[in-house]
């Protein structure tokens, strides 16, 4: 059996869970590898992937006997199967962040089920972790986002729209990558003060000034980095406001290690800001894996401790509603004793 | 207040539901046209939606007084308010089949519902009858896919590689439209045998058959068509398969009207196929709007009836694994007396 499945066991035996039902699509590709539509039960002694015929030859081009999953198709699976799936378990674990309702009731149900007991992300929990492997690719989607914003400083010119730019960078990305890891943003004049701006027809002037938030996915890993530019020289009025963003997000930096709590993180960024009159309308930072946004969040509301190995963004920002907006942010590891930038653009004013 | 709020208001009171909480975002943008993160709240007596800082803005931008809808921010509602929404109400309803497990016993808490009432899809299946709006987007888009698809039967030559055709699709809705409502389906040789192929590196060789499963938005609005085409000529062994999956996809598409069971639609191309020795691995059918999949579904598993002005696939396929497959599609709409094909690509032997 895989080591991730392995731990899970363990993690199982240890919760006094004699079964376990999975149905999120990353946690099973993360345990298995699958990238399909299914449901992966681990039982007393087996481990199931229950999927339909659209996957089922896909997901054995993906297992290995070494995987020691049993894949069932859907329509094979009789009434009985699924009582028995389950039989003796005096607690059977489900994920009641996943699992709808209406879900919820159709298990109990279906796999007849005594307790049907919530398990809090125990999953997502270890995912915060990353190991060598997953490091390696994010460090690659980050590597790969370093490289397309050098290309775009020169590709970047007054008379082009944002949905262009938008377009070239996933373009770029697609070449090299599976492609963009969220809706590439690129904001200009006005909309930057539009933390989730959609691109555009606005074409660029001179003297503007330009938010780009891109990332990548590379083997199923993210990146994310957010850089705010100026076209032709930075505007005297949006300096103060750059520099606050610039050296809150560099005091974040430093702060970041092994132990450091998320919600001190942000505090001390919300109180520079409203030392100068601003809001931190938005999280600091959030975890990056498998999926863009992931736990751990960094922000006042969570109350996370930064472990060795987490992946997180470090993106502090300023929005002035129908003026402009600046945001700052590089995709980070943390170590023992502090945090390895893995985008390294410049950050300090980028003129173009 | 528009017409879709209005209705959902009476169907509310025809329901003995004094509140409802709308937490789906396709639902949302069915009902008000915002597109963001947040939840649309429908009291006894207000239309509140409650978003976060970074959708503020947006939001404001696309709401007219019209509409009747107050919105919050998720920072300024304090736990007071969230007790008072509700209220003296009997019976808030809640999207069951889109709200997680968990998430139900929070909104119970902190919106102190005494019932909190499953609505069993109330919005989504208002959603699967059009309007002329809906409908002139909708061929919009599948008139874009056609025009796409005589593009790359230019386009397309041996030597290109199945990612390299998929990349061209994109990009070409990408300059028409608002991007593909589906990942495009790319498939050659062997892989065609996989409903719900991924493309790869493989090249295509003379003597191929490929299959093509493409569909972009417009104005948010999808459209879904595949084709199985082949390069140089049809190969004698695959003719009886492309017959007999193109005879029912025609037989469909005259049984398809108002009033027709989905049930029935399958079981005939069921029938059909087993008695020439194969399967129908997936539905023959589903509902396409806003969601490229949706509800109604047309599959043996269905008993739904089919009704004017509902928008659905016909797409029946044979697929023979390690061999080659077959897939027809058109995006059709309903009407009283028969069905409309929305796609109108050549569905005879195509040969590039």
């Amino acid at each position: 059996m895989n080591a991730k499945l392995q731990w899970l066991r363990n993690k199982m035996s240890s919760l006094n869970l004699q079964g376990l039902i999975i149905s999120n699509p990353i946690n099973i590709r993360y345990l298995t590898n699958i990238d399909a539509e299914g449901v992966l039960l681990l039982t007393r002694k087996e481990n199931i992937y229950i999927t339909d015929g659209r996957y089922i030859e896909h997901v054995h081009s993906i297992l290995t006997l070494f995987d020691e999953i049993i894949v069932y198709d859907i329509n094979d699976v009789s009434k009985d199967d699924y009582e028995n799936f389950f039989l003796f378990c005096e607690n059977v674990g489900f994920e009641e962040y996943d699992v709808s309702y209406a879900k919820y009731k159709e298990y109990i149900c279906k796999y007849k089920i005594h307790n049907l007991v919530e398990t809090e992300h125990i999953i997502e929990k270890q995912r915060m972790i990353k190991d060598e492997e997953e490091i390696s690719q994010i460090q690659k989607a980050c590597e790969i986002t370093d490289n397309c914003f050098s290309y775009l400083l020169d590709y970047i010119k007054p008379g082009m729209t944002e949905k262009q730019i938008a377009n070239e960078i996933e373009e770029y990305y697609r070449q090299r990558t599976d492609g963009l890891s969220f809706e590439t943003i690129v904001a200009s004049g006005e909309n930057t003060s539009k933390p989730h701006a959609v691109p555009t027809d606005r074409v660029i002037q001179k003297q503007d000034i330009i938010t780009i938030d891109m990332g990548c996915k590379y083997q199923g890993y993210c990146s994310d980095m957010t850089r705010t530019i100026f076209v032709g020289s930075v505007p005297e009025y949006v300096k103060p406001v750059y520099d606050l963003v610039l050296k809150n997000q560099k005091q974040t930096a430093e702060q970041m290690k092994d132990g450091e709590s998320t919600r001190l993180l942000t505090k001390m960024v919300e109180n520079d800001f409203k030392l100068n009159g601003y809001d931190l309308i938005h999280s600091l930072g959030h975890g990056v894996g498998m999926e863009i946004h992931e736990a751990p969040y960094i922000s006042y509301k969570s109350d996370a401790a930064l472990k060795e190995n987490m992946i997180v963004t470090n993106e502090p920002g300023i929005y002035l509603p129908g003026k402009f907006g600046v945001r700052i942010e590089d995709t980070v590891q943390i170590t023992k004793f502090g945090c390895i930038n893995l985008t390294n653009s410049e950050k300090n004013y980028i003129i173009i």
